[in-house]
């Protein structure tokens, strides 16, 4: 009650969601990751960075070369999946700032330094890809983000031009058979938040 | 159609919902912050690592500290702000894994490299800001993240322990007079997925 969000939303996007491990065979289409992206492309970055950038992997050769750079545990549940997309960050993403955040032309200034573009690329792909998961839930699919990889060789391997860097690799579907294990406890609220 | 979760909630977590520069005076309560928090507290992290750590600042003496850390124009938003919470990654997450990740006695194991598990941390946190964001909107309230300020002078006046890092500073209520900027653009599906 104290939240405006309906109760079926928050299960939805929150209390009924789970990283699904297994899933059926149902396709996973491009509208539906366009509906996904055009919902969540509103949420906020600093600066409207937008730093995030996609791969679907459609292809079985495409496949085979992404699960080749996963771990063991990540391998089987990857080739099985509807669909596997790879998020990444693009690190040249200040170039485009003049049209992102148009009414502060030297935005694009700000950046001319790669270190801290990468950090700010990566910290701002990383709220995206939250983003992306709760966009995953709001089209009833489940979302299996993954970390476990050769992180080198698949930014080579996808992104040839050192541009980016992976942050998550996600399969996502139709939750199949035994497709999570318990739930794994949460902090309690006072072990997360003090009052000063 | 395309996405199962209802129009009214879409436009209230994204389409809507925008980072808000000025605030009605109406109070946000720790019920509300406790409610966002029991939502978005399922939200998955890797291995279940849930670094995210908030700060209240209730005090007016902790508010003119935080305000002091700020940049300039962050600062009146701040202080005319019903609540601001600072949200920052735990390095030291990996303490609570034996009870957050009971399934796999090994997982701290896998941070006692200060380096990786401060990456880690940071990635984590950053999904949890993201839910956070959500969150807040889920309660019917406005956030205003902001990452412009003196990052090290934070986290020594707010974690003197060395052992914390902030994320954001996020002012949040209820959106007052002229709350927001018109919508910056968003990049097109095109330009931010690739199909391979």
């Amino acid at each position: 009650m104290t939240l405006v969000l309906d109760a079926a939303a928050q299960d939805l996007l929150f209390r009924e969601a789970r990283t699904a491990n297994t899933f059926t065979d149902e396709p996973v289409t491009d509208e539906q990751v366009q509906a996904i992206y055009d919902l969540v492309k509103y949420a906020p970055t600093s600066m409207n960075q937008s730093p995030l950038r996609i791969v679907l992997v459609r292809s079985d050769e495409a496949r085979a070369r992404l699960v080749s750079h996963l771990g063991d545990g990540n391998k089987k549940k990857t080739e099985a999946a509807p669909l596997v997309a790879i998020l990444a960050a693009d690190h040249e993403f200040h170039e485009e700032l003049p049209k992102l955040f148009p009414h502060y032309p030297a935005a694009k200034s700000h950046f001319e330094e790669i270190e801290g573009r990468t950090a700010s690329a990566r910290f701002n792909a990383s709220l995206q890809l939250a983003y992306f998961i709760i966009g995953v839930r709001a089209a009833g699919l489940a979302a299996g983000p993954m970390t476990g990889y050769d992180a080198d060789g698949l930014n080579k391997d996808f992104f040839g031009d050192g541009e980016h860097s992976v942050l998550a690799v996600v399969n996502i579907g139709k939750p199949g058979e035994d497709a999570w294990f318990p739930r794994s406890p949460r902090l309690e609220y006072d072990e997360v938040v003090t009052t000063v």
